[in-house]
């Protein structure tokens, strides 16, 4: 089945479109991960491989797909690459689909070896993820073998578009029309050649739109991409805003987020429960029930 | 001392502007290397271990800098970024400055993790590089963690302004004036506040030109950055083009070989000397010689 399919069907199954960001800092995990983690980094690549076990056991019943991000594996170095594969089997474990969001971008053979570790099934050093990210600066050729790896693996792409940090259109907005719109339209065509049966593309982008009508520009241009959003107010009445990105069947977009999931064992207002599990869960709960509300209307 | 300082001393101590880049294919390492590396990830990571370190007895006493692809090592996983991590030891214990091309790029507190991981000594993960390779799309406010961590260190960067991939135009070229000029400013701009006595910028570029003119345009708009040179034709009378990017002293860039050096043991011409290491000494003092022509006229 195609990555698209995969991942819609997930999404119904759980239904959820919410994605949950694997980005530890050590000093903010639950108590007794945290305390491990001040060892060295072989203690810290331990403990987190203990954490997102646990913390696997709660998303994994109530969303669909996490999404690792590899840096704040990598800084534990080969411990953290080892903690970084052990969250991608558990993640398999309870049948979730991973996006490793590792945003790798290089030219020829170096592009083709990120994409063998990240998304070969086939490359024994490191388990394949079920998507990466990809940063799309160097070019089409440089983005040819990501797409290449993708296809013999089933897997998908989302190539970074137009991202969420206040400088975004530093780059991004450069020209007419801007470059992101460009970038867009090449993950349009990328993505038409590959179409499943049911009109996804496997070729999907981040758009880290601000705006509503941001959102909705992105959308139409790439009318068959999977996008993945980076959750900006989900809280709230504001995951209206997220509305542009679903079609009728609330398929489109997956929508991540991180900290106010893994810090929701620090909140004031969760406190009555005793677990850092339960107020995980609360989170968890709290936001599929607001993109439930924008993405099927429900 | 800055890191342009100790890049253009440890070039003059050299008496080459040479970059070896550590790019290693499994399937083409010199024969013990190779056989063992047709084992596991586990066997294979050690076969690059030794084989980086004999390596390493070669070109430590020729060049200044080598240059590791990490995406090289990561498709070995945990046991490839070991193989990584001993790379940038052995390099340094050869007193060489290790560029880690990498090509990241993130935002916030994620480029910072990154930035961590490969530029800080103080972070115990992962052994710290002279300089990283970062990719600008996501922005000015996303390489500011990166610049931050680099001047912790003393510490360099090179931004991918221009590759040298066929299709580097595809986004680099786009917009009036095209990105890649955009890009250059910036590096421009972010080296002008940071330059040292002798004038140099720790914030160089990664430029790919594929013509002399090019290669001057780049030098002029970013004219104290550090620049680092895919190598085109360095070899035979080609290398002329390469005299835009050096002053009168042979500093102003590091030219990279992969290839042409780690596959020197292949060599039909050399197959008279027996040993691996004589056939790659005898390729760098080639690259060498070349480059000296170019970067010093001698």
């Amino acid at each position: 089945m195609s990555f698209a399919s995969r991942l819609w069907q997930a999404v119904d199954a759980k239904g959820s479109p919410a994605m949950i960001g694997l980005d530890p800092r050590l000093e903010r995990l639950p108590a007794p991960f945290r305390d491990r983690a001040a060892g060295d980094s072989q203690a810290a690549a331990d403990a987190l491989i203990d954490y997102h076990r646990a913390l696997l056991d709660v998303v994994g019943p109530r969303v669909a797909v996490v999404k690792p991000q590899a840096a704040f594996f990598e800084v534990l170095g080969h411990h953290g690459m080892r903690a970084l594969a052990d969250a991608v089997e558990a993640a398999h474990r309870h049948h979730l689909l991973v996006v490793m969001d590792a945003k790798r971008g290089d030219i020829g053979s170096t592009s083709e070896a990120y994409a063998r570790t990240y998304l070969d099934p086939t490359s024994p050093g490191f388990p394949a993820s079920d998507a990466l990210t990809v940063n799309p600066y160097l070019g089409e050729d440089a983005c040819e073998p990501f797409l290449r790896t993708a296809d013999a693996a089933g897997a998908g792409l989302f190539v970074l578009v137009k991202t969420s940090n206040p400088g975004a259109g530093c780059f991004q907005d450069h020209g007419t029309p801007p470059l992101a719109d460009v970038v867009a339209d090449k993950v349009a065509a990328w993505g038409a050649e590959r179409r499943d049966a049911s009109g996804w593309s496997p070729v999907g982008a981040v758009v880290g739109a601000t705006r509503p009508d941001e959102l909705a520009h992105f959308r139409a241009r790439m009318p068959h991409a999977p996008l993945l959003l980076p959750g900006f107010g989900f809280q709230g009445g504001d995951a209206d805003g997220l509305a542009a990105a679903f079609d009728a069947h609330g398929h489109g977009a997956v929508v991540n987020a991180s900290r106010s999931i893994l810090y929701a064992h620090e909140r004031e207002d969760l406190q009555h429960l005793a677990d850092w599990q339960d107020r995980t869960a609360v989170a968890v709960d709290e936001m599929t029930a607001a993109l439930r509300a924008v993405a099927l209307g429900t």
